[in-house]
């Protein structure tokens, strides 16, 4: 190792330790094909997904207060029924979803399962140091994901906990004060450059976990290391290996 | 049972899971002694505890901001220190503790281990619902007792999460906010009257703990039902059992 062992992880989780994309399809064909709607699904989650960026942004802006992500995901799911035309066609006639059914298809992201390798590499990385999550999800989003998959958290950290959206500066820095550790001390383990670069930003050390099926099988090619960063895995079992 | 059964627990840590009395005059006489003051460590771990109260207050009634526990613990031991007079003579002279001395002795707080029965009993409520530490003490401490006495928590709350001190009406609010709960899904767990009492008035369950030993062995007495909470029981695994 290049660097000193670190004292804590920050887990990144959707895409990182659990797979978002597969369950949202799956939840989004079961509550609609029955209504007749035919659609490529995993698509429609991609849509879904892609409309968290922007309505994070507005909280990051300040042009609204901080809200929990599962009311994100709700308004974003009525936008996603209302903009895309079959969507907006079903929820004009008399098979739309009504007001709770959009509830229970909003809270689908509490039932994501994690990446086979996930809830063993944590696992074995808490052997090391202390493993938090620390996601944009809110508190019992992330209780619940624990909970299904295994996931042996020391502690929940994340958007809701620290109030900043990643990858807002204050998101790291507040997270490692939490923890009683320098951002030094700390490293941020994701699948995703954009939240690694942040986090270097803020001096904290960075773990890349490669996902490839993260959009769709494959979509993500093979493991190569890029050397931006100080540990790069091919799964997180890997990564524990590699520090353990 | 005379209730539904709780979706949540949240747990008081102090006294409630873990002995605070004993590895705190441990810690002082380890401390101390060597440095030729004989008191009596259990009394002065007492001492150092009964100013936490007062400490908390001056952030509950606004007049301080927030500060975490182990801001308060260094504060109220340097109180401690410079009040008692073995102590204060000690530290007048060349056998002083140091900034760093006090640090250290200070966070004694993240050493204390568990009541026998708490880390099974917090395992088996864990099947019924989710298990949460809601202490007054802040998050690296918690996460350190956790991994210490073998806790498993689902999510780590508390002041610092919630940002209120128990037993302020919000820390209880906040708690079950976070868990995505109304306060009737949720219990309370503690040894102490006065932190059900509060609990139960923002519409929380609650259950009371026997905890005998917490002033010195047997201080407390036999348990006795009051009848004053929704359950009663001499020990974490009775009070799961009660549940399961």
């Amino acid at each position: 190792m290049a660097f000193t062992r670190p004292r804590a992880f920050l887990f990144d989780v959707f895409g990182t330790v659990v797979d978002w994309r597969t369950h949202v399809g799956r939840a989004l064909s079961e509550a609609l094909a029955p209504r007749g709607v035919t659609l490529r699904w995993a698509e429609i989650a991609d849509a879904w997904r892609s409309l968290y960026e922007p309505s994070m942004e507005r909280v990051r802006s300040g042009s609204r207060g901080f809200v929990p992500l599962d009311v994100l995901h709700r308004e974003n799911l009525e936008q996603l029924l209302g903009e895309r035309e079959e969507l907006a066609t079903l929820q004009r006639g008399p098979r739309a979803l009504g007001e709770q059914e959009i509830d229970e298809l909003a809270r689908c992201w509490h039932r994501l399962d994690p990446w086979p390798d996930a809830p063993a590499g944590i696992e074995r990385l808490r052997e090391t140091g202390v493993v938090a999550a620390h996601s944009n999800g809110n508190v019992s989003l992330m209780v619940d994901l624990a909970r299904r998959g295994g996931l042996r958290w020391d502690v929940i950290l994340g958007a809701e906990v620290v109030g900043y959206y990643k990858p807002e500066p204050q998101s790291y820095l507040r997270a490692c004060e939490l923890l009683d550790c320098a951002p030094s001390e700390v490293m941020m383990v994701a699948a995703h450059d954009g939240d690694l670069e942040a986090a270097a930003a803020q001096g904290l050390l960075t773990g890349y976990v490669h996902r490839p099926d993260e959009f769709g099988p494959g979509s993500g090619g093979a493991f190569r290391r890029s050397g931006k960063w100080d540990l790069e895995a091919a799964s997180l079992t890997d990564f524990a290996a590699g520090l353990c």
